[in-house]
């Protein structure tokens, strides 16, 4: 994991997420990479995303999904044309659909290792699949359903609120 | 909307979620009614809570879906031993599965309305099917499979953590 993460690539008006942006100082500025076929990200929720004390709340469980699994979605789509993330035309994903299944508790006080696998490519539709293990168990399962759209439409969207 | 809000009865050892947990001060404190045969909560999400900038961020949506949907679960166990929430035995849901479905951006700075319907109940296991509306229209929709859990196992998930 020496590369340089996902998130790193993405263009600045793209990079103010809280799940994943490294502009949004107050959200959780995940890290994806890839590892093999598989992408990884590793994340320690800090401890008042509780759902029961002792355990991780199923909001930060979904926002790692969705995140991770639109990171993954923009790599596998330069990988696909066998280029690096900071080369032109630029890919652009956003979530169509998410789906999580709690599978047991998830501790908090461990790293969570999220991984995703790409399940399906067809036209500019990419699903992944993604599971997160905690302490040596998976404790969660999901698909995120990610779609890719043309950067003016997403500064058309900035443009509408006046960002 | 003058009766008490769904999460109000939890007690204390299930009132500590991010989401919805009265206790968790950190966290969102989102509070859910009856609305007729519906359920309905409304939330304005604080302006950190980004996917690109002037709109909401998809893992806070997953969690209104998520906290909505078991809060929307647990009234309905009550409501159909047409009992209140604060009589016993407890009934205790957890999240098994969260499907969330992102049909447009949705706006930061205006209030959301989030609402549940119960599709199903069979045995301990409740459908609650939901929708987020902002400024009018619908963006978000999606699904939660709540599972009633005996207190017991809660309470041996926390002596577990040592909480």
């Amino acid at each position: 994991m020496n590369e340089r993460h996902f998130q790193h690539f993405y263009p600045d008006h793209l990079a103010h997420c809280y799940g994943c942006g490294r502009l949004n100082q107050h959200g959780h500025q995940i890290k994806s990479y890839w590892d093999g076929d598989e992408s990884i990200c590793l994340f320690e929720p800090q401890p008042q995303y509780i759902s029961i004390p002792g355990y991780v709340y199923g909001g930060m469980l979904a926002s790692l999904i969705d995140c991770h699994g639109t990171g993954t979605a923009a790599a596998a789509g330069y990988r696909a044309e066998n280029r690096s993330m900071d080369t032109e035309p630029a890919l652009r994903y956003l979530t169509a659909s998410l789906h999580v299944d709690y599978l047991k508790p998830t501790p908090l006080g461990v790293t969570l290792e999220v991984r995703g696998k790409v399940r399906d490519v067809s036209g500019r539709k990419v699903v992944v699949q993604e599971w997160i293990t905690a302490g040596g168990e998976v404790t969660v399962r999901g698909e995120v359903v990610a779609v890719q759209v043309p950067d003016s439409l997403v500064l058309d969207l900035l443009a509408r609120t006046g960002q």
